[in-house]
């Protein structure tokens, strides 16, 4: 029974606006997906997708049910393995020049209490971007959200006791050039804040984390840098930003800071310069 | 023109499979409002409305449009003093015996800082909720989340200095038998939080609200049972939800409690009882 | 090296207040679970917990960190099968009378295209509340969010060709006295509604969706009705909310209808009466 | 009382880690705000800012209070009058080089029903996004989100009857080297939807908007390409994104498409060339 052949292939045809498109696909349709773990081996977990191509200006429309395809393709779940093949078989089979293929999902690390020792898990939100431009350029971007604790020096140094902490989402998006794994862009960022946070806590490791953050107070301006300047030296990132939002507990809005820097361009950055000088 | 005439009424006919419909109407339709404020006169924001009526098992569908055109019926803006009229209209228009008007918005109230005395404004997100009972009963609520500071008792208690503090939403949602002010409900929670919340502070301030969130540690359960002992007293309040979600600044997970009563009920509460015991 | 025995345990002290508190625990936490699946087995998903138990007027606070200890308990994924004993596990460590356990994931169905046959996975958005009451009652509750393609009656009949049609949500709420598949109540909405929709329909699928939903109306009220009438009729099911929420195409605000019922209770509906009339 | 004097001004010390920050202040912060509106004159909103700055390497960090100071200046309501002068002052007064100020907030306009003329407000998502960069380049963008009917021409085009339609969102981010009206590109996109979408619609007015749809089908791809064309012969748009999002009936995630332009950069686009060509 072949129903296909008399249906008319309406996005097939040719179009006169002469107007390319830059991206074109599906976009928030979830998967299960199989992630490999620094420790573990193996994680399963859920992501949300959104894949586009470059449509030329000569063609109507693209062939959305064939997005669908590729991610239902072999097995139930997507190994992170697949990530690059299919984003070339994505701007293969859409006969597209460039695409654009992006899966963000909760990622999971067992991490110990600073005291008592007692295990438990901890949720990141991650991305994975991988782009082929229409100059045949290959980018891969690993994005990660880590949850943090921040605590205020103002607050400290002017109160004769206490200061006002929050919870802080600080998102590293990194352009690599070799492979790193998610736990190590979560390490970075855990040991540079005023305290990392954790699923479980006794009463021994809350008083270290609360001492900890005491100790170790941090403005948004100085999480951002402190991230920066690490993965400035870190020689696989290519290109990054770094954001940090507070979410207040003294106000009902956040604090935020972002830093953006692109290793590949040659122009140096204003600071460089000032760098050398007498500062 | 008479377009209507020979357009069939479709949802006006019978209905056989003898299943009335609790709640059927509009959900999530924005529309100007004016709210009578306690200092100020007059305010304008935006309301997020959900209007339903209860429809006899014996009519097929309600009128959609009817509950759009009640909304959009006098001036731009709807002004607080319609909200009775508009679930009363409602429920009349509709041919309906019970009715149930939904109105959500952003509120402002203007604060001093604690010290230096700035202005700025804090928003609230409040809700105004009339119902109409199949039984005729009319019930009017009113739901205000209020930010507040909470600072954690046991921190402080096992630390050697400082406490892990956050952001909290205390949640009062209030049936009320007469007139309360939106900045009641929220005085009545500021005042029993660790520290309110404050849009402007200056250095002076921020001090102040850092030691006093510290003098005055309040656990997730503390908060809800005070704000409850005062809702309890108040007899402009039938009945009440109160809730506190705190977004812990030491975990990536909140600490949340909730404490329901229906004053209206004549069974005693188990603690009641309790009460007179010796314990 | 225990640093616990000088710790005071603040949250364990006695309370004067004289307030039971309803419900206290921990909200929005994140896991990994492992869900039986009526073909495939098991299927790996990732769960937002919501923990929270019952707290006497005599106790202070309750203890967070053990609601974390018990979803960490174990290995790493929770299984299904855990769902019941750490409800009671959570009361019993919790030293409490009453307990309610939730969690919310994603939920994967492998679907068959209606014409070509291609395979696809479908999402669902799937809830367990598992409450242990105050006077020992076990409820289980099973919430499923279907999403379905609605066509509306009126449009069709009016219009000379066309009919406005759009993406609904019917979320089903069931109260269930033994057990019921999540693919069950799937199968129940999804034959009830205009069409059920896929991730994966090549032409020929898109040509019969587009004509079944066109052969196949349905307001939003008749989408409750049908399926409240299949829950009426269901013996594993004691009690149910039916929801729809129609995301109208003509519209920037939803249509909604909801039904509930509790066949535990044995007053009469009032339509129940009426049936008998001569309507 | 100066409070102020004896405490340190933490902020304003001198920071040697070279990295200079590219936006730095405060984010997600609501305030009510007047709009100049094309017919009403005058309209009430609430919305929500983002305000932040360029923070030289040499400093250690922004004064988060200063720009909630600039929130809260004058009257209670900010006039649309005040953005640019607000993103000046914003610079200035944090004595930076460079400065970005977003508000976002929904905006109505009074629309007729097609047919039978009935009035009904509809909303729209709208954002100002003023920049100042490092050098002293100003830039205004204006974006709308427009909910719109999409009617896919594939669907009508196989089916022996009707076609799957949806809500879409047609979202337009314009650079304006002028003054427009947020009523102009409103009306740029729903003059080439499938149809446009009403708050308020009577019977003969469903008819209409059904039949329309059906006689005006676009695909994803046909609406951005459409928009574009008419944003490219704009001479007050310097740079634009267009994007639609189609929320499809038929399954559970979206159709999207994209394109980016910026008329200010002298390469020619690859379209552009062969535009001259044969084709």
């Amino acid at each position: 029974m072949n129903h296909c052949a008399p249906i008319p292939d309406v996005q097939g045809s040719l179009d006169g606006r002469h107007i390319a498109i830059d991206k074109v696909g599906i976009k928030n349709i979830r998967h299960p997906i199989r992630i490999r773990d620094k420790s573990e081996g193996i994680q399963h977990t859920i992501a949300v997708f959104n894949m586009y191509v470059g449509l030329p200006h000569n063609f109507k429309g693209t062939h959305m049910s064939r997005f669908v395809e590729i991610l239902n393709r072999d097995e139930r779940e997507i190994s992170v393995e697949s990530f690059g093949p299919m984003l070339r078989m994505m701007v293969e089979r859409l006969e597209a020049k460039s695409g654009h293929l992006e899966m963000s999902f909760p990622y999971f690390i067992a991490k110990a209490a600073p005291v008592s020792g007692v295990r438990s898990l901890m949720d990141y939100e991650v991305s994975f971007i991988g782009i082929i431009a229409g100059d045949g350029r290959h980018d891969f971007t690993l994005k990660v959200v880590v949850p943090v604790t921040s605590l205020c020096p103002c607050s400290k140094e002017i109160s004769a006791y206490g200061a006002h902490n929050q919870r802080s989402h600080v998102t590293v998006t990194a352009t690599l050039n070799q492979h790193m794994w998610i736990e190590e862009i979560v390490q970075i960022v855990e040991d540079l804040a005023s305290c990392e946070v954790y699923g479980l806590l006794k009463r021994p490791d809350e008083k270290f984390v609360t001492e900890r953050a005491y100790d170790n107070p941090k403005f948004v301006e100085d999480m951002v840098r402190d991230v920066a300047a690490v993965l400035n030296a870190e020689p696989r990132i290519d290109a990054y930003i770094v954001e940090s939002e507070n979410f207040e507990s003294i106000h009902n809005h956040s604090a935020y800071a972002l830093i953006e820097r692109d290793k590949r361009k040659l122009e140096a950055r204003p600071e460089a310069s000032i760098t050398a000088s007498p500062w």
